[in-house]
Formats: structure tokens, C-alpha cells, sequence
């Protein structure tokens, strides 16, 4: 099954590659940072700069407005009767700071140890760039390519993507396609490449506990009005048995079996538990019993408390019988789990466990369903074999704790399979100081792009 | 027992009455807010400002510095042979902030509905003042008392009294007293003089629960990594059971039981706890199981929650996996549970319940003894019947939920017993804005304290 990457295309990246890598660093110069308003010019310049670069790549391209920062899609479908593939990426960054926790500036591009370290290296410039590249590699050796292809790449993923939801669903004519590919994501080691297979979901809770109308003295009232912080922590203490399992009546009841196949593959990953403990530094690793670290990350759901805030918070000793307080909890979801049906059985669980003297309340404020590829297909078959030839490794099937919400948006709007295939690597800072990506893993994941769409070719071609 | 205050002590306060209300008024008007730097100047004009009125009542009085804000110490000492008794008060008052909610300034005394309203006219000025004009009304009519009199006035009191026990233990001597009498709280009810018999002491702690070195993302890492918040919350939760009872190991072997005269007292006083759950605005009471709200807020100890902070306590909702979460954690306590026991209790309790993957930390803030009073003897004896006397009802003895430190204080450098006597009413809001003191109660406060001399030179030779 494994090959190797067509001569002209690797040919072509190689011969290419200075000018392809002033290129990246250009693009990685321009400080698109969503979050922060003053940047809004340079998010403008690094949308136009992906337009101009799929124009060179041969595609027709063009940016839209959006009510926040533009999106910019390229097309070139040249491909009659063949399928249409759509490729999403974002041009826009994290914010860089703390600025002085970076070993070179954020937005000037150095190499070291044979990675390239800056803001929106390996999230997601590179890897928006190297799809670019490897179209471009098909479309300058051969002038053209065996399937459609349309380039989506957004400028607010850093901040919610707040407008791309309505942007595709406004534009599915335009976005319509048999398949969409989004490399955004990590290989689960260096030179093992990886498909993401899952996305956990999220349903996100205010959780308010009240009592007295003002903060009382605890000298003077304590002992006869109810603490709500204390209720609180009674209240988060039900959610949760010393086992790590959730507590919520019917919490596990959607949760959806996984195939055995996928879940012998992960407990069959090359994975150091001792050395995922050291990298958050907590003393002893923890969670649901009966599952391993990487089951308990991607294939099980959690309850979390993100926060807690009650009474006084200051320095030192203040005598406050609080009036009110506060718990951030979410849950991470897996399918098929949706945040409706988290909410209905938070909601129950509350009403039940509260103690008398208090008044609560759960305010719903964030929620995405779960995803789970179902890893068969064309898609993937190419997948498999681009990454296999590129990497000459096959690939893993790994998951993913966080969530991806346009992944769920694009497979509803479209109704097309995704297919999640990163490069970045563990230990990427993405969203940190000194974030970086493998220069090795841009190459090769330029290589392999190149080679998914002539396996694509083929693979689609059959069924 | 009851009899009349004599009518040359009455007949003096009623004739300068105009005279001494002016003079209050003077008193109210300078702003001595002990918290903050700006009225340093005001504080030292309020120092002076007693010392100049104890000169007026005949006593000999002069102002000592301290680190912080001034003491004033008056003396008259021409009762040879006769006890000494030590009177305390402040000067100081509570920051008036918020000042729109002042219905009118609080540094212009206003009168409405018979209420003085003004910040420290019943904590503590007006207090103090009716002392001193009791003092006055003898050494005007009489050029003697019937025992040696010291008072002590500070301008600590509202920011934690931190000169004055080094003050006291400095000064023994000049301070050397039989009794101490102090007027800084309230009556049980308007009409109804009271004896305060018990305050309880405080221990106050911060719990720290660490795991991961930083917030994670609870994406990438929930579910595998212990959550510090919800740690805590287990932590805490331990505390407590569902009947309001503490449940660290010990925490009532230390707690001595109520004379059953007292305790009967407590119960048949007119208490509507209806009353005070709308004071307080709690959804209903709650608290100890099988003991009255007076008990609760009396004679029983607690434990409280009195600050929670952990994670993300902003807008909307971030997906942290909190690295640390932090409870303040107070305990008040009754005779004759210590600080420092409880402590230890404490840190026994969190070292035992404490859930692996996650460091705990117990930091000891501030802690302060319980007290009790005897509520016999000679100075108990002659405020009973001066209160009876002046109020024309016996007073009832009452307990206070919080805290006095330099109570404890004098008891132990003195030697001396110490009664608590005070003329505040509930609902005067003296930490709040529209502080009041009932100008009746300030008018009647001074004969009975004018009529406790008498009564305590009689109750102190015969003894």
C-alpha cells in the first residue's frame, strides 16, 4: 500500500522550498492577532496575503466581509464530473503575550533545533500554507488537479468563529462538496502520523448559589443562616464519587460504545503516562478508574469545575458570611451525548442535592456536540495511503480531548465526511510562548498533502 | 432593688443636657476613620479632642502615641483606699463609604425619628461620650467619685486594635484596675437593658489545593488530571453534615457547657427568628440541628466558608483546568476551645480527607480566644441594678457571635473581670451607612452609668 510521493510534485517542493519557506516567514510576520482590535489591519493584510498566495497557487480566489474578520475562499474546479474537496484553515493567531516569556520575537520567525518558532507557526499559518503549497505543486507541474478544490481560510478560529457558521450556510453553494479536509491538529509523536478521529463536545455552566441578600458578619450571623459557599462545595461534591465517575443521574446513558478496533489501536499507542504527569506537574495523575489516560482524555466524558468564586477573596482575614457564590462547571462530551440533555440532567441534579437556605440557579453558557469520525471511505483510504508514503509509517487513529466546533458545522451544513489530519507535533505551544512547528514535519506535510490528492484522485474515482 | 438614679447626678445631666448634645455633635463631626491615612490628622484632633473633654469632666488626661493612631489616657484618683475601675472606648469609627447611601452626611449628626444619625455615634463616640459625662456629672456635683476611675479611649479599634495589648502590657501599671467596664455593644431590644455575657473567639485559616503547575486546558487534559477546584469542594464538603453539625474529629471536645441559668435565660428572651431571617434575606435559616438561633449564634461554634477563588471567575466560560483553588475557612469558637487546637484539628481533618493527585496546604491567618463572664461578684451585681434602675426593667443577660480580642486582653494582663454594657440597639447599622444611636438610649446610658458609681462603691466595699 505504501508508495512514494509522485517524483514531479516532490521534485517541485524541493526545488521550490526557498522561496515556498521566505514565504512562510512572510505570512508568519504579519501579526493577526483577532482578539485585539488594534490588530484589525493586520488581520485585513494576512487575509489578503492568503488570497494572493492561492491566486499564485493557481486558484481563484477572493476575500468576503464578514461582521468581524474577513474569510477569504479560493476555487479552482477544473476537475469536471470529479468531486469537490473542501480544505479549511485559519490565517488569524493567538495573542503573543507574555511577550517576554518568548525566547525570539513572536512575529519573526527563527529556526532553531530544526524548528520554526512563531506565533501561528504550527496554528494554524503552516498548516494552512502547506495545503496551499502542495495545490500548488499539482497545479505548476501538471496544471491541474484530479479533484475540485475550494480553500476556506477564517480569521476569527482563535475567537469562536463567531461568523462562519452563517457564512457557510449562507454560502453552501459555493462551499459544497463531497468531502472537507482541516490539518489543525498534532501527529501523536515525531514521525508517526496521526488522523483525528474524535472531537469531544462541551456543555458549560454557571452554577449560582445564594442566600443572605449582602455579605453578613460571620460573627454575627454564622451558625444560623446557611453558608452558600459551604452548599456550594456540598453541591460540587455530589457530582463526583471518589472514583472520578460523574454523579449526575444519567450522565453515561448516551454514551455511544467505541469500535473495539479503534479503542485496541489507542491502548496500543506508545503512550508515557509518566511523562504527560510531569508535563502538567501534578503530583499524581487521577480520573475515572478503569480507564486508561488516553481513553480517560478522548473517549470518556468529564465534569469540571473551570472556576469558583465566592465572599472575600482578598489578603488575609475578612469575617464574611458570603451572600453568594459562583461555580464554573462543564462537561466534556463524547458522543452521543449532546449539551442539551447535560443541561436537562445538571438542572435535575441541582434541584435535588440543594440544601435548604439557599436558593440555585444553573445558567447554561457554552455548549458543542461531540464528533466521532467514522474512519471508512474514500476520505480516509487516500488519508491512510498519502500519509503512509509520505511518512513511510502508516498512520494512527487518534483522539482529541478539546473540541473543533466547525467540524460538527461542516459536516451538518454540507453533509460531507471531515477528515482531521495535523502536523504539529506534542509540546507546540500553540496557544503558548515559543509556539512552533517541526520545519521536517511542514516539508513532509507538504509531500503528503501533494500525495492525498492524487490517492483522493483515485480512490474517489472508484466507489 | 430597683430604686431611682439620685436625683443630683439626674438633675446635673438633664441641666447640661443642651451643653452635652452640642458637644456630641462636635464629637461626631470629626471624620477619625482609623482605615485611612488621609484622616490621620482628623484622628489626632479626635485624640485631643477626648483628652480636652476628660479635662473638662475633672479628670486628668493626656494623649500617648503609639505606632499607629494615639491613646488617650484620663485619670482621677482621689478615692484612696477605694478599687480602680478601668473604662474603654475609641474614638476611631468605620470608613463611611458607600456615601450615597447616607440619607444624610455622616460627619453632619442629624436627628430624625429620635435616632442621632451620624458614623460612630453608637460605635463607639456616643458611647464613649455618655461615660465621660457620667464621670463629669459626679466630680461636677460631688468633686469626688466613690472609686478611682482610668479610662483608656484608642483609635485602633476598627482596623484590629494591633497597639493596644503591647499598650496595655507597657502601661500595667498606670492601667492597674479591679474591673474593666466597656460600652461598645448593644441592647437585646429598645427599653431592654442588656449584659453581654459571652463573645466567641475566631480561627481563621486559608486551605490551599494545588495540582497542575498551570491552568490547563480542560479539553486537552480533563479527565485525566485531579481538578484542584473540585478537590477543594470534596475537601470542604467533609466539613459538614447534612444536620450542620462540624465534622472534624474533635472540634467539640473542648466545649463547655452553659450554666443551665444562663441558657434558660437565652431561651425565654422575646426572639422572633422570623424577624431575623428577613434581616438577613435568606431564603430560610438554617444552621445546628436541636438548638435555637440564639444558641447558634451564641453558644455553639461554627464553622463557615468565608472566601472561595479557583480557575477562570470572569464573563462567559473558559475551559481551564483550574492549577489551584483556595478556601478561606473560619471557625468561631466558644469557651473553651483554642485557637491553636483548632488548628491542629484542622490540619488533621484536610491531611486525612484530602484526595490524592492534588497537594493540600492549610495556612493559620488570625485567631482570637472565646470569652465568657462569670456574671457575679461585685461589678456585675452594681450594673444590674444601675441598668434596672435607670431603664426601670433588670437588664437580661445576652451573648454576642463575634469577636472582641482586647476583652481577652484586658482579663489576662489586668487580672480583672470585665463587663460589657452597651446602649447600641439592633439594627443601628454600625458598619454600615445611616448609622444611629437612639438619643434615649444615649440619654439614659448616661444616668446608668452615673448611677453604676454609686453602685459600685456600695457593691465593692462590702465585699
Amino acid at each position: 500500500m505504501t508508495g512514494s510521493v509522485k517524483s514531479d510534485l516532490t521534485d517541485y517542493l524541493e526545488k521550490t522550498y526557498p522561496q515556498t519557506r521566505d514565504e512562510l516567514f512572510d505570512f508568519l510576520r504579519i501579526p493577526s492577532v483577532s482578539a485585539k482590535s488594534e490588530h484589525n489591519s493586520d488581520t485585513a493584510k494576512a487575509a489578503e496575503w492568503v488570497r494572493s498566495s492561492l491566486e499564485t497557487a493557481g486558484l481563484k480566489a477572493q476575500v468576503f466581509p464578514t461582521p468581524g474578520h474577513p474569510i477569504v475562499i479560493g476555487e479552482w474546479r477544473g476537475a469536471e464530473g470529479a468531486p469537490t474537496v473542501l480544505v479549511y484553515g485559519h490565517y488569524d493567531v493567538q495573542p503573543a503575550e507574555p511577550l517576554d516569556l518568548w525566547t525570539s520575537p513572536p512575529f519573526e520567525p527563527t529556526v532553531r533545533n530544526g524548528n520554526i518558532y512563531a506565533r501561528g507557526s504550527v496554528d494554524d499559518k503552516g498548516q494552512l500554507f502547506l495545503h496551499i503549497k502542495a495545490l500548488q505543486a499539482h497545479l505548476a507541474t501538471r496544471g491541474k488537479l484530479p479533484v475540485n478544490v475550494v480553500v476556506i481560510a477564517e480569521g476569527e478560529e482563535e475567537i469562536g468563529s463567531d461568523n462562519l457558521e452563517h457564512f457557510v450556510e449562507e454560502k453552501k453553494d459555493l462551499l459544497a462538496a463531497e468531502a472537507v479536509v482541516i490539518s489543525d491538529s498534532a501527529m501523536f509523536a515525531p514521525g508517526q502520523p496521526s488522523i483525528l478521529s474524535s472531537l469531544r463536545g462541551l456543555a458549560y455552566f454557571e452554577l449560582i448559589v445564594e442566600g443572605p441578600t449582602v455579605d453578613l458578619h460571620s460573627g454575627a450571623y454564622g451558625g444560623a443562616v446557611v453558608n452558600p459557599a459551604m452548599a456550594l462545595a456540598r453541591i460540587l461534591a455530589t457530582m463526583h464519587d471518589e472514583k472520578g465517575h460523574v454523579m449526575i443521574e444519567g450522565f453515561y446513558d448516551s454514551v455511544r460504545e467505541w469500535k473495539p478496533e479503534v479503542l485496541a489501536g489507542m491502548r496500543k499507542l506508545p503512550f508515557d503516562s509518566e511523562t504527560f504527569r510531569k508535563e502538567t506537574g501534578a503530583p499524581t495523575l487521577g480520573g475515572e478508574k478503569g480507564y486508561t489516560v488516553l481513553e480517560q482524555l478522548w473517549a470518556r466524558p468529564t465534569l469540571e469545575v473551570n472556576g469558583l468564586l465566592s465572599g472575600y477573596i482578598g489578603e488575609g482575614a475578612k469575617t464574611v458570611l458570603p451572600s453568594k457564590a459562583m461555580a464554573k462547571v462543564s462537561c466534556r462530551l463524547v458522543p452521543d451525548q449532546s449539551p442539551q440533555e447535560i443541561e436537562k440532567l445538571i438542572l435535575a441534579h441541582v434541584q435535588k442535592v440543594a440544601p435548604k437556605g439557599v436558593n440555585t440557579s444553573v445558567r447554561f453558557l457554552h455548549g458543542g456536540k461531540p464528533w466521532r469520525a467514522e474512519l471508512n471511505g474514500p476520505l480516509y483510504d487516500a488519508a491512510r495511503r498519502a500519509l503512509a508514503t509520505a511518512f513511510e509509517k502508516p498512520p494512527v487513529v487518534v483522539g482529541e480531548g478539546g473540541s473543533i466546533p466547525v467540524v460538527g458545522d461542516f459536516e451538518r451544513i454540507l453533509g460531507a465526511p471531515v477528515l482531521l489530519v495535523g502536523f504539529g507535533l506534542p509540546g507546540e505551544n500553540a496557544h503558548a510562548p515559543d509556539e512552533w512547528m517541526s520545519e521536517e514535519n511542514f516539508r513532509i506535510g507538504m509531500r503528503a498533502i501533494a500525495a492525498f490528492w492524487d490517492e483522493y484522485g483515485v480512490a474517489s474515482k472508484s466507489c
